[in-house]
Order: structure tokens, then sequence, then C-alpha cells
């Protein structure tokens, strides 16, 4: 029931997303969305016991109605706030499959979310973002990250769904830069080249020296500098990449 | 009732579907698909009528069962033919609106259309083009072309969708280059760069001389010239604009 | 002595600068540039026994006083010609060597001839083009091609001149691109995304089947085919690559 | 005459260079290149009443002579130090011409200084950033940071020099990040779109707010946070542009 700032977080699981609210959470009062309330329940435990607040809401990003409900919680449980900061981090279902093995689900499954959800969660947040170019609540200009990947500009074999869901995030992430960049918001977008080293990825590159994998927090530490760009020097996009990654 | 190749270009109505069904008729039977019998019905005649075979059907290039339907009419009137040629022109409903101004279905349109439909072409005629690999009853590789756009490059302010929507298909256009160039077919991706000189945009550019617009005739000249390539020289992308476009 | 219009190829090898030669001697007499002339003499003898016309003229592209001479012998040899076709085919020396390793001259190599070399051939070039767009000797517009690498858009290690080089020619070829359309001229760079299938490439990639690499005759037809194309639909790039390529 | 890692800024100006010199001699003691001493002396002053330590070495970094001297100087000042962070800020003559009017020192001024300076400038502080890594003298990676510009990714009519100087100075910039990221060294490469707020461009743009030129301590500040980037989230390259700014 605060009118403060606060950070919103779609796609938050135990890599970028968990890194992403831990950050901003040192600042703002953040809301987690995820499908799966596991995805973020410990870690609004975590934040609210150290100080700072959160609090998580179940959502499916590429469902309207689904965002129209945690919109409501949100409004509810911050009347009245703007929003400082809203990332976008949630990713399609990743089919990697033969073009003529795929049905219409496997090769929409990236684009409901990485696009379409990316779209409405744009909608839901630019007023609050835009709002918080008005109310001032904010020492930095509210800003909207988009997480892609190498995907986002290179589009391989087998990749078909996947690959032209980053694309296509990655054009709508370049629209709302443009047409709300002069309304003061800073939109970027983030193309993550690698393999973040999370738990799911524990056994890839092994052999190979920590190094050779992206660290979430680092791409959180990114994030957060990014956010505190001034007007006068917006990046729109950065790639991330870890130190032995081949490019 | 031929065992002949053919040709089938989705997407037809007066200008670039038109230009590219003339000149591939005169050298392979053509099917015209859109969803309007009004923008091929004409055509088919004309081309019927010079010595070439064409047949136009009713498709909504977006729709799986639509599609179904299209490509049995194909195989009954086309008994074991191959695919020399698929060319996408189709395209979604373009609209331009202020983000937050936009609906679903605004937002989805284009991609319904330019890329969901792209796939489920692609899905339809690959099989039909490799077919043509082995049958071997085209002197050129087979070759499957998508119709691309300034926006498939260049996401600008209040283009969210359609730009998401280009950047999307040509991002799948890439993907299955990638998987089917060493099966032997070429896969194509052109950025039309300009206005196209169609009954349509008349009125555009209208005190500029006629090199201010693109010739749809000499859009089909260039697709026809990719359809030529060897086997040992694909262009996987090319842009066309007019002599005096400003890019 | 004829003021027919001709074409001129700079960088005549045993490969694509040699297929370029004989397709465009078919309709133009050609003048082809060398260093060496072992590069062009048997070609030169060649296209004259077949009812062609050609002469070849010792050049070092990447030098301002050889390439005056050379334009002055063809005054000399096309008294009063304009030119329908210049395509800028040479390149400078293939360094790969460590950055520390690599002396000034080991990483000016490539620009001298690439850069400096295609900015020079324009600059006397371009006229003779926009007097072919006057005279209106050739049934195409008047056609500038510069032949780029796969590091014309990817910098690897290594390759820090080469790469530095042809991103370089290729932002040259843009610009000349820009500049010259609204006059009438075609500009246009291809990157030639793979191995050439040349004498000094034998050896290479021999265990793969000829789709393995680039036909130099097939490279040319695609040259030609630009050529060919309209002001009112100009490529201003296209990429080549054989069917079997990793890309 | 310490061991302490410095920071060498190359191009110091009263812009970006000045801001950088200012915001990494925080931190690390600099070095501050520039061909006119006018460029450095106050801001050396500056620098060293306000606690930190700074000294101006005149150098054209076009020059192998010139930068031999001025590391000669380096060695002497710094004895045995390291280097902990780069910055190539410099940037050849600006020449706005139309191609046939360029003389081959106007087409060859961008890249003298944009291209050639930046790869001796990169041969001489690889070897300083490499035994950074060894002798961890400093907390963060060590860090080559090239400025470019609009015209690094985009090449217009008239700018064919400056234009292919800065796409070839960032092909150098991603050549040399594959080959040395793995030795632990952090290079980026900055896209600065946009007029920056310096006195030379006080009258251009003069009706718009101050959102509509990049800030030069906010380009500082971004390099900076690129310096703090960890081994395991690298940034190669990064946009930046005013609020304001159309792209």
């Amino acid at each position: 029931m605060s009118s403060k700032a606060i950070a919103i977080i779609a796609g938050v699981g135990p890599g970028t997303g968990a890194s992403v609210a831990r950050k901003f959470a040192a600042t703002y009062p953040v809301v987690l969305l995820a499908r799966n309330p596991d995805n973020y329940e410990s870690l609004v435990q975590e934040i609210n016991k150290s100080g700072g607040k959160a609090i998580g809401i179940s959502t499916d990003v590429s469902s309207p109605d689904s965002l129209k409900q945690a919109f409501s919680k949100i409004e509810e449980e911050h009347k009245g706030a703007s929003v400082a900061a809203a990332i976008f981090n949630a990713s399609g279902r990743f089919v990697r499959k033969p073009l003529l093995e795929m049905s219409v689900e496997d090769f929409s499954a990236g684009w409901e979310v990485s696009c379409k959800g990316a779209f409405l969660f744009s909608q839901y947040t630019l007023p609050l973002l835009l709002k918080n170019v008005d109310d001032g609540s904010s020492k930095y200009p509210p800003t909207l990250i988009f997480t892609g990947a190498t995907a986002s500009i290179k589009a391989n074999a087998l990749m078909s769904g996947f690959a032209s869901a980053k694309f296509a995030m990655r054009a709508l992430s370049t629209s709302i830069a443009k047409e709300f960049a002069p309304k003061g918001i800073h939109v970027a977008h983030a193309i993550i080249d690698g393999v973040i080293d999370i738990p799911r990825t524990k056994e890839w590159l092994k052999d190979m020296p920590p190094e050779a994998k992206i660290g979430a927090d680092d791409i959180a530490e990114s994030y957060w500098n990014l956010h505190l760009q001034s007007k006068r020097a917006f990046t729109n996009e950065i790639d991330i990449r870890p130190m032995l990654e081949k490019w």
C-alpha cells in the first residue's frame, strides 16, 4: 500500500530472473511473475527476510486474462505505485526439431511467450513506466528490458520456432524503444549469447572453467547498470557473453 | 494430371504475386493461392489463354485446415507432381498504431500470416520441393522464396506487429535455408525496400518519376533469377529497391 | 577505337575474375586489370579468338599512378566509350596472424587493395558509368559491383586486417550506392561466403562433393543478373554460398 | 614510478575523452594521449589537483614512431605498470564530400586514425593489458574500449571515407575481442549514435531540450560500467543515444 516505485520481473526462475529480482530488490519493492509458484516462493521469502519487499504472482504472460489478473493484484498491493523497472525475462518452450516434424504448437510455443507475452507485458507496464516519468519517484529513467538470446540475431537450423520468436521480440523491443524513448522511457534488449550457469545447466561444459558460462548475477549487474543510464545516454542493445564463448 | 514440376505462389494480388505468377507460368504450371478469388481469377484466365497453365485456390495461409484442403486440391490437379518453385508472398494485415492502442489481434495479425502462414506453407511445400530434387523434373534447384520488406530488418515506431512478424519470417527463412540447403533446396529471402508500383499505390509518390517505385515485374525477374542459380551459388538474401529510394 | 560501351574488371585471376570477364565479354568489349599479366594474357587471347574483344592492362589498383595510366590506355583503346559495367574483384593480401605478430604492412595490406583500391577504381569508373547513363549505349543500367567475402560481415580472430578491409569496402559500396543510385547507377556488393572452386583451392574440401564449393562461373552468372536489373529493382547486396556451406 | 595499474586514453579532447579520463582517474593513474597538448594540459592539471594522477603525451596515434615514443614515456613514468583500461577514442578527420571530389588523402584520413591508429594502439596496449591479467593489479578484467559512431554500422552518401574507416574499426574490435577474450581481456565497441554535447556542438540542436544530445559524462559512465563487468558477462558492443534521437 505504498506509492513507491516498484520493479516487476516476468519470468523468474532459478537463473537470470532470480538474480535480477535480488539486484533490483535492493532498491525497489519487487513483483515476481512466473507460471509456477515454485519458481518464486523461496525467493520472495528470501528477499522479504533480508530487508527487501517482494511478492510473487502466478502468471502466464502469454495469456491476456492471466496478465490482467496479475496487474490487478499489483495495483492492490502497490496502490498508485509507478514502475521504475520492468524486466521481461520469460521465454517460450524451446523446441529443437526438424521443420517437418514440428507441430503448429511447437512452432508457436516460442512466439506465444517471447513475442506475444512480451507485447502484453509491455502494454501493462508501459503506462506504469510513463507514470513513473511523471511522478518522478525513481532517480533513474524508468526502464523496460527484454532478455534475448543468441537466437535473437542468428537463426540456426532446427531452431525455426525459437529463433523466429526471438527475432520478433527484438523487433518489438526496438519499435517500443523508438516510440517511448521520446517520452522518457529507456527500453533495452539484451542478447544473452552463451550458457547461463544455473542448476539446469550444471552438467553442460563441465570440463571447462567457470568463465565458459555466463553468471546470472553478472547479467543482473548489467541490467542494473542499464537502469542507471541517464536520458542522455540510453543503450538500446547489449550483448553479454562469457570470456570463453566462441562467437 | 501430369507429373511435370509445378510452381506454387501464395499471396497473389495485383502486385508482386501476379507478376511472379506470370513469370513462373512461362515455364511451369502454376498454382495461385489467395484468400479472395477476385485476386487470382482473371489472372488464371489470362495465363491459361496465353498458353500457360494455372489454377487458383482460395486459401487462408494462416489456417492449417485451409492449407490442407488447398494441397489436397493441388495433388488432385497435379497428381504426383513435384514443386520446382514455391513463393510465399502473403503478408498479414498491416497495422500502424501506437503500442498502447493495439489489440492482441492487431499485434498478431502480421505474425499469423507472415510467420505462421510462412511456416505452414513451408511444411506443405518442402516435401514437394524435396521430391523435385529426387525426380529431377526441373532444370534448376527447387526454390523456396519468401517476400520480406523494409520492416524485415528495421523496426520502426508504431510498427511493432508488422516488424516483429517480418523479423520472425526472416529468421524462419534462414533456419529453413540452413536445414534444407544440404538437401538441395534453395531458400531465399527478399527484402523489398520501397513502394511497389501497384494500383493501390497509384497516388503515392505521384510527383516522382517511375523510378521512385519498385516494378512488380522487376521483382518477378529477380525471383526468377534466384531460381536459376546453381547449387554452387545460392543467394539466400537479396534486397530490392528502386533507384530513387532513400535508405 | 569504338564508342561502344565497355566492361572493366579489376582483379582478374583464374577464378571469379576470369569467369566474370568471359560472361561480360559476350556482350561488351572487356578490359581486364591485374597486377600480373600472367593472370589475364591467355584469357585475353581466348576471348579475342572466340569472337569477343578484350585487352589486359597490368595495373596495381592500390596505386593512383598505376590506375591513372591504366585509364589513359583504356581511353586510347576505347576512345569516348562509356562503361556499362565495372567489377571490382581485387583483394588485398590475406594475412592470418595473431594481432601482436602483425606488422603495419600486414595489417594494411588488405585495406590498400580492398578499400583504397576500390575507392580509386570507383573514382575512375564512376564518371564513365555516368557517361553511360547519358549516352544510353547499354540496354541495362550501368553497374558497379564489388566482390566481398564472409569477412565483409564477420570479423574472426586472427583476421583483423582482412576483415577490417572487407568491412570498409562494404561501407564504401553502400555509400556509393546511396550517392549514385539517384543518378542511375546500380551499385552492388556481393558477399561470397565459401570457398571458390579454383586451381588454388583444388586440395581444399576434396573429400566433399562439388556442391561444397562455389562455382566461379556461377558467381559470374549472378553478377550478370545484377547487371540486368532495371532501375525499378536494384539489388544492392547479395550473398552467395554453395549448397553445402555451413553458415 | 609505480607498479599500480594505469588507464590510457587516446583521443582526449573536450568531450568524451575528457569525461572518460576524469572517470577512470578516480581509480587509476591516467595517461592522456592527444596530438595537440591544448587538448589535455588543463585536464592533466585538474586531475592532479583533485587528488588523481595524470600525465599527457602529445601523440599521433596514426604514426608508429609517435606511438613508440609515447609508450616509452609511459614505461618511464609508470615503470612496470600494467594497464587496467585502454580507451581508444581518437577519430580521423571527418570529410563529407561527394566521392568524385575526394582526394586519396580525404578518403584515407578516417582510416589512418580510426583503423590504423586503433590497430597500433591495440598493439601497444594489449601486452600491457595481458600483463594486468597476470599481475592482478586491478579488481576488474582489463578492458579495451573503442569509440565508434553511427557510421560504424550505417554508411551514408558522402561519408565513404568516414564510414569505411568506422566499419573497419568495428571489425578490428570484434577480431581482437575474439582473439583476446579467452586470455581474459574485455574488448568492447561503443556505437555513439547522436550528437555529443561538447563546446563544438553548442549551436547544434539548440532549440531542442538537453536530452537531444549525448552527455559526455554519461558515455564515460557507460564505459566505466563496461570495465566493471566480470569475466562471466562481457559486453562486446553497446549503442548509446540520447532519449530524443531518431534512429
